[in-house]
């Protein structure tokens, strides 16, 4: 994992060049560079693998993802959506720039995700399936669906929501891109119908467990051990699953939820299928 | 052009259905359905015919450009960078939905522009090129590269910036969507490398013509003949082609353009350059 985190770091960096405009680049730069655990990109080339693919052809789509993720987070910490100040342990993006130079490096690193995408070494006809399978997932079936209700339920209570509006939240906005990352990676890898869709259904498992585990976060621990602001979704009045389902019970979900990961990868080469599983088990297991 | 206009719209309605979330895809298809001459989607149409294509092929290219175009809009107007009230004779998009409605809503339509795109019935090869082609057109070489410039230089004096600053502003602000809209169009409907980069020539003209007639048009007309805030350049301090080479000779400029639009499309069969032609003339002529 750590040596896949590398390679997209390094291939990020040669993606982003400090060029004109300048503040632009540089606030695309501090907000994809400030570190991240590069959890979609690492999903994406994992997933090449697993279908036989070559690691190479998938750089470019996984450096898309992360661009992609970058954008939303930069999104999300705006002053008019969570207006948080911390993310990654560093100022946020509209904190250190400005609020216009944020918003058009966000808009940037969303059109460089499509622009970077397509240079990606592989037939026109995998590609054209991996830019419907990004956009689907960042549109309103997708991320912004899971964010448009998540501003929608803040100061809601939580008898007044269940657990299948929280699940809606984060299948969207978590689980999409999570989805999309892996399904791009299987699909440019050359997976048959019948893999792409387990690889679909492995990642959709780790999207959720990758929710539930940042939620128990969220209420357990400081911000500094996070490396962003922590207990806020408490202070927003947000859902999460601790609050729904209580913690313990929340902890039991996260190990069926690894088990369930598990299982769809059964039927692909085991060696092959490790470093997903290591994906799956460094979510549930992470402690920031 | 009003028919090419209207089969766009009827589209674009399809397009983007009120569907759930509800309050972005209204926030979308108040933006998009408000009015505004579809410039860029009939340059689309008309320079896929152009080159021998099918129009029909174009469509889904074509409400993608304009897709395009509304986010380019909604973005513009936010309180952090134009602050504007009023856009095509209304209330902004942000006045009438709060500012993290807009926002959600303005990148929804980023991403249904590439994911309508890839629903268009041509080759996989073709799709890539126009996927390309649009995401450059956006990122930081096109519409945010001027963007950023514009919010640099409002307040500086004339005498500090020349024609060439002004220029690179026009050219990536409002040409770089144009330029793609007319290449994507004859991508699509299968021109040759050379027709395609007449096209792109044509086009070029093409911006540069729409926006000196826009700075004319704001520095002489109403808000209310506008349909949107009059005269907003030169509060904001901005740089405009009357402001640098006085109105005179802006309305020079323009009749040169015209004919050098004219000039590029010598070579293609003439009724099938008509359309393009009317399209420039409407542009150079039009009084809103």
């Amino acid at each position: 994992m750590k040596t896949k985190a590398k390679s997209i770091n390094k291939a990020l960096d040669k993606a982003i060049p400090l060029v004109e405009p300048l503040n632009i680049h540089k606030a695309m730069r501090y907000a994809i560079l400030a570190g991240g655990k590069r959890v979609r990109p690492i999903l994406c080339l994992a997933a090449c693998e697993l279908v036989g693919g070559e690691e190479r052809s998938a750089v470019p789509a996984a450096c898309a993802v992360e661009m992609i993720h970058t954008m939303s987070l930069i999104k999300d910490d705006l002053p008019c959506m969570d207006n948080d100040d911390l993310r990654r342990g560093k100022p946020t993006t509209h904190k250190v720039f400005g609020e216009s130079v944020a918003i058009l490096s966000g808009g940037a690193l969303l059109a460089l995700a499509f622009e970077h995408l397509t240079e990606a070494d592989v037939s026109p006809e995998r590609m054209v399936r991996a830019v419907k399978e990004l956009a689907k997932s960042i549109g309103t079936k997708g991320l912004v669906a899971g964010q448009a209700m998540d501003l929608s339920s803040e100061g809601l209570d939580q008898n007044d929501v269940g657990l299948e509006e929280l699940e809606f939240i984060h299948v969207h906005k978590t689980g999409s891109l999570l989805e999309a990352s892996a399904v791009i990676g299987a699909v440019i890898g050359g997976g048959s119908e019948e893999e792409v869709e387990k690889v679909r259904r492995f990642a959709r498992c780790v999207g959720l467990l990758f929710q539930v585990v940042d939620d128990i976060l969220d209420g357990t621990k400081s911000s500094e051990e996070l490396g962003k602001t922590a207990g806020k979704d408490q202070v927003a009045g947000k859902l999460t699953y601790p609050k729904v389902l209580g913690l313990e019970e929340s902890k039991e979900f996260v190990k069926r939820l690894k088990k369930d990961a598990r299982e769809h990868l059964k039927g692909f080469d085991s060696d092959k299928a490790k470093p997903l599983i290591a994906l799956a088990d460094f979510i549930a297991n992470r402690d920031n």
